[in-house]
């Protein structure tokens, strides 16, 4: 059986990521398309095979196209690409809806692989979640088989469910990750190092394995300690932005407490 | 050599992790005083040790006596402790200054341990942080020997530094895990389980092992992709108070972006 081939368009963090993993189990990339040349020719010569920046020259004949480019630039970025007909078109993104792409293509989707990629990182691991849907019953079989080359953890989401999991990650990972940075700051300011707090960022983290995370909270907010919230808050007058965050999020764990119990 | 004696007084959740792994170590666990006598006499159990609930009882032959209570009960506590003379009292609490401790005796100092303990939990791990602070060379030399039998990482910090590392701790256990908690609750709304989101949380902390926080900051916000916060806060209408933290938090993202440029 003939490797299925692939061609990205867009080299960045998603496209360098997934197409490493693909490259090596069973599919072929055969071009990367993007409009910075520069992007385009790395990330190609990393897969062995060609680029283009001309939206007129993307290969005609492989079988998925993978739109791997920032979510406000979909749109922008269909209008102008021209693919051949009855193919495999999907985009990777948690908050487009995959009706973006009804009008390429009768054979469209969505692949979205719910992790934070950065180009830091070396490479996906096997348990990243794929979230998938697609326009129809053949697109969907290619997909599941695409998504189970490089992990073991697909989920079929429609576009709304697929919505509400880029929002939940935007707390999990985005916003977690600031909750860290403000801490970080926090410490800057008497000369301690972050260091510090990396062992319980990680337990914290790995808590919510066993536990909802519900059930696990702690900290002055759900004691109720106001007398610790009152000296946290007048240290932070230091930092305006993060004592409205401390107070705001305190708040919110009490009332949510309150209608757990 | 004879192994230093230690009493608890509180059988909470401190006690119980610390105490095994002094226990375990050189240390003897003589006596556990608490209020509640239900709790006394199991965290006795498990150390084979004695148990009172009666002030006047606790046991004058010790050598550290260590103060593992709820911070809004030390100040009530001590007035009602009696102490014998010359003895290393401790407390465990990130928040409580240690002069807290001054009129009861002259070895007074604090021993923190930096990570999030409840009962859940199986035990403390060798490299949760310690923070360590004494009023005299001879106690710190004590609390350093105490600190390296249950932990290879321990920080001298004095009162306010602690506090510090305290507000830092709310942000990095505390305030994560409510994000986590809230982004199961966006997900349970559409019946799509939290698990989905796991491999990112501890992905997310992983991360900071090797960065800085700030400087792998991604999401919509520090992108300053309006479009998308736009529709995320449209979706989130129907949950008022994690819409207004979304928008505090993206707000304060974006700010942060800014003088970090």
């Amino acid at each position: 059986m003939q490797q299925p081939k692939i061609v990205f368009i867009g080299a960045g963090n998603v496209a360098t990521h997934i197409g490493r993993l693909f490259n090596k189990h069973n599919y072929k990339i055969v071009q990367i398309f993007s409009r910075t040349k520069i992007s385009a020719a790395k990330l190609a010569k990393t897969f062995l095979c060609s680029y283009t920046t001309d939206p007129k020259h993307i290969n005609k004949n492989a079988d998925i196209y993978i739109l791997a480019i920032p979510d406000d630039s979909i749109a922008r970025q269909l209008s102008s690409l021209k693919f051949p007909k009855n193919k495999i078109i999907i985009h990777t993104s948690g908050s487009i809806p995959m009706k973006i792409l009804k009008n390429i293509t009768r054979n469209y989707g969505v692949f979205y692989p719910i992790q934070t990629l950065s180009k830091k990182d070396k490479s996906l691991k096997k348990n990243i979640p794929i979230a998938i849907e697609a326009s129809n019953e053949k697109t969907k079989v290619e997909l599941l088989k695409l998504g189970s080359t490089i992990s073991n953890n697909i989920y079929l989401l429609n576009s709304e469910e697929r919505k509400a999991v880029h929002i939940a990650a935007v707390f999990t990972n985005n916003f977690t990750n600031y909750m860290y940075s403000i801490a970080e700051d926090i410490l800057q300011q008497k000369e301690i190092p972050f260091d510090l707090l990396k062992p319980l960022a990680e337990e914290t983290s790995k808590k919510i394995k066993k536990y909802s995370p519900s059930q696990v909270q702690t900290g002055p907010a759900i004691r109720s300690d106001n007398k610790v919230i009152k000296e946290h808050l007048k240290m932070l007058t230091v930092f305006p932005r993060y004592k409205k965050i401390y107070k705001l999020l305190s708040e919110s764990i009490k009332i949510s407490s309150k209608q757990l119990k």
